[in-house]
């Protein structure tokens, strides 16, 4: 038995900590890019999500997909258009988004975490109307509403399914599509999802992993903790924006509801969230009220 | 308070013996065919599946969708191939496979029993599990094996996931694409699924929601019920074939696995299975031990 | 399969919304007069009962029988003396209505309920103390107090064996006699006691199977609904006496305690529960708050 | 505080033993004859019950009637008839039967143990299925067969309910009175039904309180225990007949069901429950295995 | 049968009114004095324990240990000092302590209690961090502060544990040894952990077994009954005082924290505990709000 | 975030596969030796433990004391005396054994376990009577019986007070002191105590942490692995002797009683526990059927 058995023993042991401050807790991951393209951080993310889980921990995931939509749609001749960031979404192109979402990526993520010893169940909004959307009207620069087709927001969540699967050891992953009470079917931004999710859910904590180090400041250095009304303020002077404002808005979205803390992290490094739930500093920013 | 009235509560009350002798009991019914196709079957369907639970009867709904996936196929340039019925499935037809019975058809079920008043949860057999396949091989008639790619054929199912949701109020729709342990995605034929299930849930009735009337003798007349044997030897002798092939067989392995009957019935008929469920002599074709 | 089943099938369905609407719910139901006399009503009621149970509702039954109380009276050489309405009640007198109520008349419901496929238990009200009386002083319009003996009014309703009982899937059938805290047993009047019961359980609705087609108003056509307020009124007018009397208060009992909707309707008609329940316009008089 | 007081104490303590042997354990207690009439034992009889069920035993009383029934007969004009000991009943006599013991005798077992602190709910056979009974035949000494009308055997028993009513601490009080699958309504022997109870159950003890000081052998003497083997021998001795028959009939069934011990004890002493329970030599015969 | 017998079942009934008073509540009983010295004394009060488990009390000891901590002190050449009557508690004094009454006294009695038919749980303050002490300082007359060493004051009373054991039909003996914040082990007053035992499990009474008959008043007589206010007044009027302060402290406490009364008994009287629950007059003190 | 915390989170995830093995199983640990003495290896101890714990596993502990007792004998005179490594006990050293183990040392290691994060509760023998024992008889080399004293073996084990505790997220930590049904206190070898609580429990391993590196074979080699026979083997030959001699007869014993395998393991290592559980390769030597 070498020191470096012992070193092992004791870095499980720092993480005990950590281990008892969220034990039994729930923890609402906002999984997408990188982490989700390269193969050596999906495997990352799926054992660090079947640790989490093992450890007593409930991680409950919700996915986007946008890469791949944009490709299904291009191989089926149909161009991707965008407003404001939002996709444009005609009944065709809803239908497209479905099935990468709901029938190709949700299912991958469901296998990746399955073969790493978890057992996931993937979701879409629809399932036991776990998520409940609306039609989201959208206004341009000019005050002018422009139409952008089946993009919704959510209306209600109805977590009982997720309840009764975690209660039960499952991990649940959400895909963002959902049902409208007019019938249709609604593309919601995945960020945003999430956001509600960890509210109703009333989750410990909510963890983007993005592309990004975190959120820098006016100065373009790293923040490592963002108050709300800080957080607010960067978005007026606009030092937030683009992708990185729907995941503000779910976190502090979160934290109105309830949710301890947010977090945005760098999802290109290995092993992301153990590296936020298990060291003292954490990564990226932390959003708190 | 009119005649018309009265009759209607002694038509309700027609059903009663009917829903105490399956009160509690799980129906798994194979959905597909006509039924899946005109809007006025799938409404009858979905409200058929909506009653039989608020009556206290456990339905689980296992579906196809061979038409659409052949559809999105060659809107994809892709041709489809069958040999002896099965659909030859490399990779990427197995991609859209997935995503048109789990993305697309698997969510339209859910959302039409939700919108008739049900619970329904969207399932592919990745989720918990469920399903677990290995590849199926084949021989042509010359005694040839033939790699038709991606076909699976079920070596496990874990109903544990089927009997929470149950438990719960929900009722499943299972999407009959299944994980093998070598980390391949395949395709299952739908009937074989249904059957496999049944016999994991110690189903009462195994319901196959077919495109004819029933099972026809050698006579050609309609055989209203079906012992084991006389089916086995309809196989053999060649009156058994083609498409309903699969579906005897998958009632064959239920009654096997202890389910008490099987069932094939004319899908094309509005509410076939309150047909089948609340009339003494039932509709189709009964299969018996 | 003919028209005539498909249209079976759609009655059946039509029954559905009724049943989501009050799955899960208590109605208790107040049984007497022709609905309890003439044999094919009776067998009407029972299967009514059944059904709503199998369907997912929670009947409690409260039942009367002043005619057979006195036509034991007679055989046993006494005269039924009444004073407004009230059975002068000695203690002879007592022990027949106690003998007649308890044991022939509430074992009939329940054999009649069993029979028909249900698991009915009868009550009295001094089993697990579930009702308790005290003693009705009664005054005449002469504002003279009379001793009308042994006829209680309702202290209390302890409603735990109730819930125990309709928990475990059984239907109870309660006989209006209580004990006092004296002692004594009493002879209530069974309209009020099912008041008094459906307040204590939070009933989803009380229903009063009576001889007449409902309330009507002063005017003579049948009021279909009626505001608390305006039972109020129509009492005071004196429209609304007689046997009706105790019907109507026993409805403003249940609202002010809790039900959600009161209903008078005509036991004549065969399946009158049924109806009420299954039809959006329902039959007869309903009181709302 | 004086030594009256210590000696209670002490009297108090040497019930401990018999407290914990039977706690958690079920007595079933055929209640009749003096006990049931006399109001001091009447009286002892609840307090006895009580107390038992306090110290955690689950007392479970099934009832005769003979008595009561005869004088309500005569009240109404019909002169009791009986064949081998055995009550002769037609319809009408059926009617009285069932309304003297479930309507009054029940009741009344039921307040007496309410007004002495216990939770007492009355069955009838008939509630909740209990007693299944059908028609006994008769053959008299002749070989002759002898139509003795609406008497009954049991056929089943249900104990569902019982241990319902049991587990919430209730205490079951139990007519002998069954309807047949025939849809009749039967006379049972209470003795008997109290064997077949006892045997559902599992029960610890059947003890029949009964006018006599306990069997007695050729000899005349009381005999404090009998083998099964040895009361069958007294049967066929003739030495246990007459109404003795159906008690030791009615323990044998029990012993034979499981049931460790039954007891024929003098009803006539005050406590003779107690006395029997809380002694190491208990009172009257006990019949062992 | 004598009368001796029926005398000794009628005493068994005197006992059912204070069984149905205080079935399902929880007495917590501070043992020590000449009840835990006298072997006969100590039978007694074992046998008491076990008879109020088995007739559905929950009794829950604490226990002192005053002399035998002194005996083992002096046989380890230690001299034991005292100051105001708390024992100034060095290191090693405190592991004589935590040895003898955790070691020793509590094992002592859980056997005692075992051997009589009970099953005991022996706890320090400690296990399951049942009590958390912090140091109490101490004032002397002179203002002066004392330094008394590790005498602990209790700051939390985590009582699950205890519950967890009440539940399952434990009888927990707590000995009052607990744990600090600050990792120490502190000496607690036994009447005064009593006390915040029995607020933390909102005991129904607090009894103190003492080695006097009671509390006397000015006049030297026994009083039966003190408020409250009464109490507090004889405090400061220095009439309870020495031994007999920290007791009557601890019923204040009891009391201010939901208890519904506390008794100071006399624990050199055979089965004084019984005397006190089950007589009318009860034995010693009561103090009541 | 530097490539160190990169290779924390991958040592994080080598430790799954090992927390999925053993997750919701028990695992009893012979507690003693150095571990118990060395101030680092003592939390070492108890941080392995806890996390243990909270990784979703089930520590049992059972611990010894020898040295400390012969000290507090010594510390009062005592000589302590051993016969074939027996401890000699007269009532006087087993008051002093019981005072050393379960006063002092079990709860020291109770406080250890809580104040790095568990919830321990300490237990001896008597408690719920958890360990039930009887006389040792031990005779010489020359065949001669030579009384040792109160050394005791086990005679039964009452498992359900630990799986109460297990179950409510406790660590059961048990000193090796027993009741006997003669009334006598005994000292039981703590090594054979453990190998039947694990036996009892049917647990997935039996851990003795020792002062060796494990158990060497004839030629003075550390043996990895050993079946039961070669044990048996070894202790016939000699080569297995002294201290280490409970040590494996408990092995034995455990694994005869269905626990999967049992570990001989150096407790002189920091975190042996953790090295043994969560390395492919273990420390020591194991033991297996």
């Amino acid at each position: 038995m070498t020191g470096k058995h012992i070193e092992r023993a004791e870095i499980l042991l720092e993480a005990l900590p950590y281990i008892r401050a969220f034990w039994g807790r729930t923890l609402v991951i906002k999984y997408g890019g990188a982490a989700m393209e390269a193969p050596h951080l999906k495997t990352s993310f799926a054992l660090d999500v079947v640790l989490l889980k093992y450890v007593g921990m409930h991680p409950v995931i919700v996915h986007g997909g946008g890469p791949e939509i944009s490709a299904a749609m291009k191989r089926l001749g149909k161009e991707p258009r965008f407003v404001d960031g939002m996709r444009v979404t005609d009944a065709e192109t809803m239908e497209i988004v479905e099935m990468v979402l709901v029938g190709r990526i949700n299912k991958e993520i469901v296998s990746l975490i399955n073969q790493n010893g978890g057992r996931a169940v993937g979701l879409s909004g629809k399932d036991g109307n776990l998520l409940v959307a609306r039609k989201r009207s959208h206004t341009d620069l000019q005050g002018q509403e422009i139409d952008i087709g089946l993009v919704g927001e959510i209306e209600a969540v109805n977590p009982q399914l997720i309840h009764l699967l975690v209660g039960e050891g499952f991990i649940p992953v959400i895909a963002p599509v959902a049902g409208g009470l007019d019938g249709q079917t609604y593309n919601v931004n995945a960020d945003l999802v999430a956001g509600e999710v960890a509210a109703a859910l009333k989750a410990e904590k909510l963890i983007h992993l993005t592309d990004v180090q975190g959120i820098d400041g006016a100065d373009g250095v790293l923040l490592s903790t963002l108050s709300r009304s800080e957080a607010e303020r960067l978005i007026v002077q606009g030092v937030i924006e683009g992708g990185m404002l729907p995941k503000v808005e779910s976190a502090l979205a979160a934290l109105k509801g309830g949710v301890a803390k947010a977090h945005i992290i760098d999802g290109r490094l290995a092993h992301a969230l153990l590296l936020e739930i298990f060291t003292k500093e954490g990564i990226g920013t932390e959003i708190v009220l």
